[in-house]
């Protein structure tokens, strides 16, 4: 069994121990953090399912007023596992990187660092060997990990050549006061860092795209254009999308009107926090421009990342050595694909 | 063992199954709708972990298409149980009671009714007697559900003669694409009908207060000034609520910053939905103004109703035929309280 | 003089009297509206700077009991009119077309009349000379008509074959509380209208997109892929656009951030109603992809269509015969193209 | 005529200026700020209708390169002026004060400075007699400024003695992308500022209150239980209201249905960036609640403070030495009442 534990319990961090706890060949060892935010109180509320451990700074007597318990430091925590998914604030995991160096422990690194924190900047789908056996993988971003699940797909099954995208960007997460926007859409340079990403991890394609952010919390929307080596018409489209167990094709007249119903959906489900793992791709959207294919994306922000993250853990840890074997091993243990059946 | 089904399977619904479904002296029959909308494709997809009966007018080629398999209709659910919740749009529970008292079954309606279609307009805390052994209760909607339990919990402790308040309305629930606002407060004419509404079921209380619609989702706020029989200070309203079950309260210096702290924190907890049954009262908000008492309420909308919900049936089905009795059983499957230990 | 009158007093409606009484040449007569609304109300506290007829079916008690002064029946507007600008709700203005025909009355109406309405589906830049002389022309929609601005500009320039749109459409206008939307995007169906409306007004042209609804009021915002004859580089577009007299070239580092900067710089402008005739194309949006440009366009909703409504009094009245003077009066009388100097 | 200087040429300080140049006993000499901001880049689009200065550390180089004259340095305005009013970001004030003192000018401070920077806390209608012939005055903030014309209304008829608010505050102003919120309504500690500033202004009445932030920009909505020496009717309060030249009575059924139809009120009006000097009150929203009064404000949170403002030149300058003749003067210049003949 591999041993796992994550650095940063925030919104990411909660939701990274819940997926790796469902994978069967995986324990997962505790979480690490510094203060007892709403996320640790609630972990407390449910009875501590996972152990909890302290980074530098942690004051342990604010934990030990509210009768949390803790299991040990940040380095204890590294010294019991075999990898760690680092999920802490942007430009921490790159300091967390000296610990993981000295204690000997791989590090799966979330978006927010930068790329050169890690030896691979990493992709399940889409470069899953290059991972393998590494030490160091770090993840796409939210909008880019679901970006490239599709384009991928299609990229894989027909060739893909150029994407032009427009993302309709949710300017926070359901809980957050900071970050927000009131009535208005703001524009930020283009091409878009989704864009540049992807061909870091698909250099064959050529990207761009444009960002809007949007006041919203439930999920971003992006409109791709995709140019393929052939003409891919909404049928080969279709086709290929319906057969990828981290995409689920929706449409409007079955009640999903836009990125709220696939919120509610989540709920309805029971899902643990209402999360989906998968993107959706409206069928309605769907339509071809001269020889190219355009259609619109879904991405649930707060949990997309986590089976692309667990299939970094696999490839680091050498537990598949293959894309398929590997994200077949995630998808099996998270339910994605089922729905189909 | 009280069997119990849910006519219209909603927002409150899906919600008043999940409830029943914990209640370890009921036995949850099933569940009735008109179409597949997302709650019930949902319900397939989780396994139909309820029975599905459909209402007159439901085509049923659209569910078999769907492989949803359905029990019979809302008649046959009837006939198979002693109660039924309804929680039909606004109006379909008068035509609902037509069937109800041909087939002598029970019935609890949701607030969307008007009060005239029950025989008791009820609150589990606030008047649980009225309703034991009726036929049919209708309770009171989700902010007047809230707002009586605060009040109530003064009332009985203190003695309250007097409150005004105002809403901070959320207008939509997540999921809700017709009945927005966007960048707007809506003013409603005064006073507002949850103040009446208190006056029904706590006569001697004189209530009135103005209603503001919010472009929100997660939450309603209140904010109540009450005049007691005697002076209430900060300290003793604390006291009195920190007793009650059904009531949290909360800081911001915690993290609870408003109404979107509460909805994460329940999704946080790994509640169905993301749920929570109790509202939520800011330490911080607590001011003295006179001789009165003044506090800012938090109001989960979707799921407030639920345990006064389910202390209705058993009121009305005699399971309990005390108040103290009634809610502690039902606050005990519910886990209601179990946070303060 | 060209004597004009207006049909319906809301939010278009006021914006084509004041955009017909800044032209020198043209007189604006009067406007017609059905109940004192709170533009009728605020035209009053103004002074009567228009004056007001009453359409059938209106309450003139209600006027009088108010002091709000009347000039007479619709009929009685017509009957003083060479042409009617109709921005009556959707539907009505094929009716009052009934009465412009028996009352030898041209008419322009707006965007939410069927195209069967008119001789001419008009735009002021692609197709003014198919509107000279015309009895009956319809204007395109908000969206569409600063769409076709950015998509002519090219088209005449360099050759446009094909776009490809992303539209982020502001779901109300200040004011609205009905058709609101509550934290969530809204996916149409596609191909949308605005891509459809434009290949009849731009035959050659093959248009198709996506539409989203957001929560915002303050302007909606289109992503445009332009496939030209030949390539056309991002400065061949920047030099296009600037030549024009309705598209102002804005960059985030003057601080137009997004839609709200536009609304609050028309505010700060003095414009009356703070609105603005011009779309904006910001410099930082426009990329190259492959052979095709992209950029990204902001429309002001509520004002957009004034200066094409204008241009299509002066085609079908004749006031002048071709694009380049029907244009050039229009913006001359409403400032455009003047603070480039 | 006294000469007046304007420092800070942002949401607050256009507004001065724009209030400012209407009185005619008053001659705006010039406005100061720092940077080419959007506002003073349409200042110079409108043809610079008032000088510029430049404060230190402003780099003349870049208004130069956009063609934007300046007049001087901020120095140089101050020696020009009786009197400034400061509407520099908070805490620059403050140090402005210094300049002021060493100049001999006086100076009247908006909100966001401390109180101690003034010798009054000022209002004008609340307290215009102690800031006749001071040197330093501050304003009090938007919401606190209009909810002391409502309470001092009342209060200077029938007396009161005590007040408990609601704010339900718009968090951000149009154009702003900072300070938002995102479908979440925020809560603040109580007792809120804006009753404790009221009662240094009006130390005779005892005032506490919540304030919940809301995702909206168009107005603030106060709702006010006021404790009368006497009790105070619903038609006693609409009798004191309506008398009042800085307070419209607003009603649903006219179409004033929340603050979005306030703020198209004023768009429509043609005022200058559709501003409303006046507070709203609606009458729908007046009840009564044992012996005390409860009633719903809009405030206009970007123009609210002009008229006030204005009257702190006229007392700091002595123009007037009583409350009634200052404010008749500022309301006859900026139109004030006018709209109830």
């Amino acid at each position: 069994m591999i041993k796992v534990g994550v650095a940063g319990y925030g919104t990411i961090g909660q939701r990274l121990a819940d997926g790796v706890a469902r994978q069967e060949d995986m324990e997962l060892v505790g979480v690490a953090d510094l203060a007892p935010t709403l996320a640790i109180r609630a972990l407390k509320e449910k009875g501590m399912p996972y152990d909890l451990y302290l980074v530098a700074g942690a004051d342990k007597e604010k934990f030990d007023a509210l009768d949390i318990p803790t299991a040990g430091t940040f380095e204890d925590l590294c010294n019991k596992v075999d990898i760690m998914l680092d999920s802490s604030p942007g430009g921490i995991g790159a300091k967390n990187k000296e610990i993981y160096e000295r204690l000997g422990v791989k590090a799966v690194f979330q978006g927010g660092e930068k790329n050169d924190v890690a030896d691979v900047f990493f992709h399940g789908y889409a470069n899953f060997e290059k991972g393998v056996d590494k030490d160091y993988l770090k993840l796409t971003s939210c909008n880019t990990t679901g970006l490239i699940r599709a384009v991928d797909c299609l990229d894989r099954k027909y060739g893909v050549e150029r994407i032009a995208i427009t993302i309709v960007r949710r300017v926070a997460d359901p809980g957050d006061y900071h970050r927000g926007l009131t009535n208005a859409l703001q524009v930020e340079q283009a091409p878009s860092h989704q864009a540049v990403d992807l061909m870091t991890i698909m250099p064959h394609v050529d990207a761009t795209g444009i960002l809007v952010h949007t006041p919203v919390t439930h999920g971003h929307f992006i409109t791709v254009i995709a140019h393929g080596k052939q003409k891919i018409t909404k049928e080969m489209a279709l086709e290929a999308f319906k057969e990828h167990d981290r995409i689920r094709i929706v449409r409007l007249e079955d009640g999903f009107l836009g990125n709220a119903s696939l919120f509610k959906y989540g709920r309805d489900l029971g899902h643990p926090r209402g999360d989906l793992y998968e993107i959706a791709i409206w069928e309605n959207s769907i339509v071809e421009t001269g020889d190219d294919i355009m259609f619109g994306i879904h991405i649930p922000q707060e949990s997309i990342t986590i089976p692309e993250s667990v299939d970094a853990i696999r490839a680091a840890c050498g537990m598949q050595k293959t894309r398929e074997e590997g994200v077949a091993e995630t998808n099996k243990y998270l339910g994605l694909g089922s729905w189909k059946k």
